[in-house]
Formats: structure tokens, C-alpha cells, sequence
């Protein structure tokens, strides 16, 4: 298996948990990496016995993420991309601006064969049951119809190898579940998703269902699913907050913290979307995992793991068999 | 003040909840009220003292929301809706069908002046804050950029009305919070909310923002509106019930319950939307709140509390004031 390459200046804790991440995943999994990042960053890890490549820029999280690529040709986080193209590595890891990571993924690596666009899968923890994939979740603010069907091609592939379902249910997000209910957008898409036989699709779906079981992958567009997704972020740190608030309230607080931690932290763990590294960007030539900004040494070592396990199972292969034209 | 039409058939355990609501209101606010709804429903409260107005047909949670309102003219809804227009009540509440009571509020009461479309506004508890009002939510899938400039003036009165903010700060949904970012709707509509002196505008927020205490008013389209809420309905579902699974496991499990439940069931409480009794449709001419469907007495009463303070606070005068061209 080729290296992944990591982009190490990459975050807002960058480049420590993400070197710690990485270390933690060479050791527990025998990753085969390239730490990219400034020479002085990089260069002492290379004692460590860590492939390394320096850059001598870094992209920002507030840089323009078009003029960034294009002007900050040796920063880590294009490095990443190249090594990619040139077939030194089978993927990218960073926890840089999302913006760059995804433009750096489409200029260097290139779009799979037929993909129109490329979109971001990320999965929505269900206590008790499979996530779901919310698939754009933000690389395309503006759709066309037939790119849905896309999405929902490459979702269903991703939902089958992240979670070895067979056929994983496809709905669009829409408002009302009845068929003909939805924007525009929706309308048109839904006849193309019900005509395509290589999807599972079980029509609209509501926001209800993302943090269900009803639903194993949700297609929508990306301005409206990183909505989605930042509601639901915003929601559980409201809710865990003022939870552990309430808890430790009055005379008993102490006492009912003591009791009823060991029994939520381990949800808290399940809820965490970093349980699989991050978003992940399908549809351009290579693994292009794109992690939280705020990602832990734990997101980074996920983000390691299902790469490695995705790169094993084929993914790419497999979305180009999966993609219609 | 003229009484309230309420619609007694409306709902999914109507007409029982509706009427106790109904009573708990007269009782405790002296609410004036005139229940409407089939005669062998609301001709026996007659002799309890309220205000009657039998209707022979009603619509169904499933009719087609346009060709019921058309066609079943002696419908408890519709009637309510004339009422309004005829000047015998001041508002109407309903917790039937959504569409159909937004139908039925447009065709009979018609639209307040200048108002181009009217806009659902749901109010979203924030925890030790005040509530956020995300304005549209489910009454126009497609919108223009103008209308979202109206939909914050509606918003913003609302707001301020409701929770006695003086300028409420009113953001618009997008993706990033820098000015720039968004879809194309968010990008027309920018400068021009920036232009209107008549709000707080405070610039794009993102779905994060929805709950929590960094804006008052939420602004956008009523596809993403809707979505956002029904996307923090389920999510506030499963994690009540996983929370409860939880603590309850285990054999200390009845203990560490007997003990968490007294102080999470109040915050179960202030999460409940039904706070405020529904949602309010803004921008026709008399005050219309469509509740959830499965809504309680308690709704019922708190959208009858609601009303009467928005009526007697002048609501429709301000909305005219407040509503550009």
C-alpha cells in the first residue's frame, strides 16, 4: 500500500496533535506516512523514522482558499495534493482550511472519470446504530440534479465500505415526506434517483431522519447539508453543556456528576463525529480525507485508520465503477 | 380585544387536547375564544360558555393543503381563517394541517401591505437564553432575495415583541461567517439586509448559531428553515432518549435516575417548542399560529397565551411599520 500523506501544519492545534496522531497510528497500526510541513517541523521526524517532505508554506485557515492554491505552490497542503498525483501516496489527510484542502484535491489529483463534482460525505453519529452519510455537506453550495444522483452513487459506496451495508438506503433531504414535496431542486432530482438501479432509494427523507436509523445516506445539496451539520454541532455542545450543568446543580450535584458521568461519557464518545476523522471528499483521484479544524491526536489517527481501511477496500475502483455518467 | 378562532378538529389527538387547552385558557387568562369544528363536537361546549361555530367538513393531516382549502369551504380551518377576515376574530391557531392552515390564512385573510410573501417564524429554545427565531421555516421553498429582506423586518418585530429585545441582531443562514461565503441567494441577499436601516443585521451565521445566544433572528429560505428544525426535532429525540437508556443502565441505574430526573426534566421542558405554542405565520393580515400537530393542551394554551399578548401588543400595526417595499 502506498503512504498517506499527511499535511502536519494543518489545524488549530497543528502541527502538535497532529504529529501525535500520526505517531499513535505508525505504532498501533504500521501507517506508512509522509509528514508534510515546514523543514523545521518536519525534518526532526525524520529521526523518529518518519518518510518526510518539506514545504516552506503554509496555508492559513482564513487564506483565500482559490488564490492560496494557486499562490502557495510549496505549501504543505498542495505538497499533500501533488504527492498524490504523482502516485507517492494514495491519499491526503489535513485539518487545514477546508476551503484549500478542497481546491489543492481538485487542481492537483484531478476529478475521477465522469464525476461532475466532487462532494463531502461526512458521517452523523446514531447512538445505537449505523451513522448516516450526509453527502454534499459542503463542497457544492449550488447543485444541478443530475450531480444528486452522483452524490448518491458515491454516498451508497462509501456508507457499503465504512459500515459493510449491502445496499445502503438512499433518501434526498427534502421538507415533507411525501412524494412531490421539496424545492425545485428536489422535484427534479427525485425521478433521476428513482431511475438509477444502482442505489437503494427510499425517497425524501426529512431532517428527522439524519440522526436516525431510518436512513443510511442522505443526499442534498451542500449549502443545505453543511447547514445540517453545523446545526447538529452546534446542538450537542449547547446540550452537553447545559446537561452537565443541570447535573451538577444543588447540594446532590457533586454526587449525581459521579454517578451519571461514567454513564454519558462513554455517548459523548459515540457522538463524536471525529470517531471517523473527518469529512472525506469523493469523486477526485484519491483518498482526500479533510478533519475538524479543532481535531484531537484521536480524530487524526481515525482519519489514518479509515483511509488505510478504505484504501484497502478499493474505494476508488469502486466509485468508478459506481458513478453513472 | 375581538376573540380568537380556534380550530377545534385540527391536530393528531383533536379534538380532546384542543378543547383542554381551549378551557385552560378561558380559565386561566380569560381568553375569549370561539371554538370552530364539527356541530356535534362544539355545540355541547356552547353550554360550557364559549363562542361556537359549527363546520361541517374537516380537512385531513393528509388532504392536499391548495385543493382542500378550495374545496372544503365549511372546513373548521377555513372557517376560522373568515372569521379573521370578517373582523369577528383577531386570530386563528390551529394544529392541523400546516399547509392548509398556511393556505387558508393567505386566501382568506390575505396578505398586511407590501408584504410580497408571507414567512413562518418558529422560535428555537436556546438553553439560559433567549429563544432564536428562524424565519423561514417551511412556508416558501424558493425565495428571492428581497423577500428575505422582509422576512428579517417581520422577524425582527416578532422577536422584539416576543422576548422585549429592543433590536434584536439578525443573521442570515449560510456556510462561514465571512461575508462572501454562501449560495447565491445568501450573496444577493447580503448587502441588501446590510442596506435596510430598519434591522440589526449582524452578517451570516451558520447552523451552529441557531442554538445558542449569538443571534436573535435567523433568516433563510424556508426549504433550509425547515430543514434545520426538523433536523433539531430528531436529534433532540434520540438524544432524550439515549440519555434516559443510559443513565437508567446498570444496576445503580434506578438510583442514578431517581436522581438526574429532577433536575433534566425541567430542562426538558424549556427545550419543548411547544413553549410558544407553534409557529406563527407572519405577513397576513390577523395572527395565525399553525402548533404541531401533535401538540398538547399545554401548546395550545401557550399558543393562545401568546397570541393574545401579541394582539394586544399591536403585532399587525408593527408589522406594517416595520415591512419595506
Amino acid at each position: 500500500m502506498l503512504p498517506l500523506a499527511i499535511d502536519v501544519m494543518g489545524g488549530d492545534n497543528a502541527p502538535g496533535v497532529i504529529i501525535d496522531g500520526a505517531r499513535q497510528a505508525r505504532s498501533e497500526l504500521g501507517a506508512e506516512l509522509i509528514l508534510v510541513g515546514l523543514p523545521e517541523v518536519v525534518n526532526p521526524l525524520a529521526d523518529e523514522g518518519f518518510e518526510v517532505l518539506a514545504a516552506s508554506e503554509v496555508i492559513e485557515m482564513h487564506d483565500d482558499a482559490a488564490s492560496s492554491v494557486r499562490n502557495k505552490r510549496d505549501s504543505s497542503l498542495v505538497r499533500c495534493a501533488e504527492l498524490v498525483r504523482e502516485h507517492r501516496a494514495s491519499g491526503m489527510i489535513s485539518a487545514g482550511n477546508t476551503g484549500a484542502a478542497m481546491a489543492s484535491a481538485l487542481l492537483k489529483m484531478g476529478r475521477l472519470p465522469k464525476v461532475a463534482r466532487p462532494a463531502i460525505a461526512t458521517t452523523i453519529p446514531v447512538p445505537g446504530a449505523t451513522p448516516t452519510v450526509v453527502i454534499d455537506s459542503g463542497a457544492n453550495s449550488e447543485v444541478m440534479a443530475p450531480w444528486l444522483v452522483q452524490f448518491a452513487e458515491m454516498g451508497s459506496v462509501y456508507s457499503s465500505e465504512l459500515f459493510s451495508i449491502p445496499a445502503p438506503r438512499v433518501g434526498i433531504l427534502s421538507i415533507g415526506e411525501e412524494r412531490g414535496k421539496g424545492n425545485e431542486l428536489v422535484k427534479e432530482a427525485f425521478p433521476l434517483l428513482e431511475d438509477c438501479d444502482r442505489i437503494n432509494f427510499v425517497g425524501n427523507v426529512e431532517g428527522r431522519d439524519v440522526m436516525s436509523s431510518s436512513v443510511d445516506v442522505v443526499v442534498c445539496d451542500g449549502f443545505t447539508g453543511n447547514v445540517v451539520l453545523k446545526t447538529l454541532e452546534g446542538a450537542m455542545r449547547t446540550l452537553a453543556k447545559v446537561i452537565f450543568d443541570r447535573l451538577s446543580s444543588g447540594e446532590d450535584g457533586p454526587e449525581v456528576v459521579r454517578l451519571a458521568l461514567p454513564k454519558l461519557l462513554p455517548l459523548m464518545d459515540e457522538l463524536d463525529p471525529d470517531s471517523y476523522g473527518g469529512a472525506m471528499l469523493l469523486g477526485v483521484k484519491g483518498i482526500c480525507v479533510i478533519s475538524h479544524g479543532s481535531s484531537s491526536p484521536k480524530a487524526i489517527f481515525n482519519a489514518i485508520a479509515t483511509s488505510m481501511r478504505l484504501v484497502d477496500h478499493g474505494l476508488l475502483d469502486k466509485l468508478v465503477s459506481a458513478v453513472s455518467a
